[in-house]
């Protein structure tokens, strides 16, 4: 299946844009026109323009006929926000979302993910399966995920194929795992057949997308216990090798540590120390362009080395407390070691597709790390930030950071519209017309219309939900309307 | 505003039916039909029974002409379930959901809370706002709020008014503060003034439903550091003279804590010692009618003397994280005392209208509990636990225990239907017709077809929302139906 990536005309899109300049401050460009090409690319954003102005002014300039630009208007209150970054999810693990008991991570593993991981060799389940992930993250504005497939070759090139065909962009792991943690009915035959299978599929995604402009593999051990240290090894030097991005887990739960520390001993893997970090470190898999799940309990000495190494951090909230794994200190991750970090929906350790609800419990648990044992006030997120996180710091953690995540000259247009629900002075929800997706409302955003914009993306942040993504766009082609 | 609360029909509900037995067991009827009679009363529940046999064999039982029943029918997958109890709203805060900041409880008051409340005395935007909030909550499946009003007796009685319009059971409390914590533009003038405005509401109250059989008055002391002694010991003495319901907040945060310690010293009082539940119980405001909202910081002996009152609580989740507060103890405070809790959205402390959302919550913030400081395993609250407490437990704690929170003979049919999203085999969304809300899909809540019915509930509990709400009822009269 191939893209038609490219859509026919240049793009204006007019009116609010909300993006984050740092950490924590948003910048809102009123009355502002962006201009995109038909390659995707913004050339050009204009202060203090509106479609008159953009005609006369700016069109003759970009040398863009009228004949040949589609216009897109942001209505009064909308707001045109950058495309989420999912730095870790689990397609295959979808239809479990919100089924996990009262289990905890290893015990979560056996009980519910690798049967469901394994029935995906099936095909027809695979592109069901498939393409109701794709569909729903999009639907909730995700316009880059960083999927975890399973060991199988061919449904893993079928989820790099439908990515490509919905217009997803993605990177594409299929996962690598030989030890005896897994079941035999569930588990690469040895580390040169993890190897073989990694390369097909790798193989595959060069030949869908040679320039990987969308779609791009990515070397994925699913975790140090679930593979032999020469795997892990072998997947270093593959990484070295074709330079493709890493995506592992890492200290997600306290037995699951110790595991590590059982299975790989200094004495074995030759590390500095018998940490976590220094098992990946010591196979050659910590790098820049290493992206590593959860980091919940980092000692201070690993966080050193994950710092030193560049590596980064997809912060999973959803899942660290659904799980009972514990609660990331994320913001002194982010502080006080400069470590890149995004937000990972980790479905189905996380029981929401929605890279919106991972940001509101990013906040939640932040407040927890605040009142829990040597906790401060600095421990919280704000708005700001867990924004930032779901878009800026999830594209530099999957190494994007120059590509998507902001409004610049230069990047792709990866973006979502926008629109909150509004009361009228009776006390009833205004009607959303039918054009941008009538039924159901406009969700639970309700605004009086006295809010300032930064009560308006607050509200947005703690009670929205996909009904306030009325359309998304990858690389200026529309992927998503709400209906 | 009088309210038609009786409608014209019997009627007869057909179909799967789930709800709470005890704390962690759900009951699943299906093919189960449930006959409530005109005054909303359920007369009878026959299981194995379908249509043909409810009117073959059990109306000629009841005396009921077939011209005389409505028949709703839950259609395969979906079921009826008890409405929402929230133990604890601000109406007057809704506006500012979402809106909060970094602020704390004390704070928080003197920033967000204070202005919108006092703002409500104009009677137009108390109307749009109540408006709100009751259709908001009614879509959300609350079939009963226990109300926190503000300091004006009109716009209270408004609150009334509209609820008993709407058809939604409610508990109504005009706040009463008149201690210097609150700001001179919001403030009872004296301990007899806030007696005598909460006079008048209970009368307002009592000429709309004199039964009290939809909406009672509920005695309402915002909370110890906003009243003076003598205002709270007359609230517990109206209390005792009406034997009226009593609401009111504890042990929220600590710098709270503190200042009830500063402000009710036991030389004051005359209580058992300096604790905050002492304060409360000194002013004969602790006892089994008596609805504590938060709880998060409870001492040993304050738990043993909530329990040893038979005083109640709500437990606030969203608010208890999103404020900072902390993480309340819920399954201990309801395993080791006994005590009766409910789960209260605390809006606008808490970001979300929806018990769904506190619930699930509820979930995740006894994962916290958990992995905490001296937490274990056992405080972990289940999806059937966290269900009980949307119902039953809710009920119980607001003195409705008899009357709704499940489904018995002798109970009054408050409910919801809940319909859940299918996923087709080529993995788009079954379409949702018309007939019962056709727009913005099913909602998040995607069944694949082979899950298990409490796989079913698990996902509803953690991916659900009022798109899933497709109608409620109250007292057997339909007051909310999907758009």
């Amino acid at each position: 299946m191939r893209q038609t990536n490219l859509e026919s005309r240049n793009k204006v899109f007019l009116g609010s844009f909300v993006h984050s300049k740092v950490l924590d401050e948003l910048e809102y460009l009123h009355q502002t026109a962006v201009f995109v090409d038909k390659s995707g690319t913004i050339v050009a954003i204009e202060k203090d323009c509106d479609e008159s102005k953009a005609r006369e002014t700016v069109l003759p300039r970009l040398g863009w006929a009228e004949a040949d630009v589609e216009v897109v208007k942001a209505k009064e209150g909308q707001f045109f926000f950058p495309g989420f970054i999912d730095t870790h999810i689990h397609a295959p693990q979808y239809p479990n979302a919100g089924i996990f008991g009262s289990s905890t991570l290893l015990q979560w593993l056996k009980t519910y993910t690798f049967p469901m991981e394994a029935s995906l060799s099936e095909a027809a389940k695979a592109r069901r399966v498939y393409t109701r992930v794709i569909r729903k993250t999009l639907s909730h504005g995700t316009t880059c995920a960083a999927y975890y497939a399973t060991i199988d070759v061919s449904s893993t090139n079928l989820l790099a194929d439908l990515c490509m065909g919905f217009g997803q962009r993605a990177l594409i792991g299929r996962v690598c795992m030989d030890s005896e943690l897994s079941p035999d009915y569930y588990r690469d035959a040895s580390p040169e057949a993890s190897i073989a299978a990694t390369k097909a599929t790798i193989a595959h995604i060069r030949s869908i997308d040679p320039a990987f402009s969308l779609i791009r593999p990515v070397i994925t051990p699913r975790f140090a216990p679930a593979c032999t240290l020469p795997l892990l090894r072998q997947l270093g030097a593959l990484a070295e090798e074709t330079a493709l991005p890493v995506q592992t887990h890492i200290s997600e739960n306290k037995p699951e540590i110790a595991l590590v520390q059982e299975l790989f001993p200094r004495s074995l893997t030759g590390a500095a120390d018998g940490s976590y970090a220094a098992v990946y470190d010591a196979a050659g898999l910590l790098k820049p362009r290493t992206v590593l799940a959860h980091a919940v309990h980092l000692t201070e000495g690993e966080a050193d080395l994950v710092a030193a190494r560049g590596a980064k951090v997809s912060h999973c909230p959803c899942s660290n407390s659904a799980l009972t794994s514990g609660a990331a200190p994320v913001r002194r991750l982010l502080l006080d070691r400069g470590i890149v970090c995004g937000l990972g929906t980790d479905v189905s350790g996380g029981y929401s597709a929605s890279v919106l609800e991972a940001a509101r419990q990013a906040a939640l648990v932040s407040r927890h790390v605040a009142f829990g044992p040597g906790g401060q006030e600095r421990d919280k997120l704000g708005v700001e930030e867990v924004l930032f996180l779901a878009t800026r710091g999830g594209a530099e953690a999957v190494g994007l950071g120059d590509k998507v995540g902001g409004f610049e000259v230069g990047m792709e247009w990866d973006a979502q519209l926008i629109g909150l629900g509004a009361i009228r002075e009776d006390g009833e929800e205004e009607e959303v017309d039918d054009e941008e997706g009538g039924g159901g409302g406009a969700g639970n955003v309700d605004v009086f219309g006295w809010e300032s914009w930064p009560e308006r993306v607050a509200k947005w942040v703690y009670a929205g939900d996909d009904r306030n993504t009325i359309k998304v766009w990858v690389k200026g082609r529309l992927v998503h309307q709400r209906k």
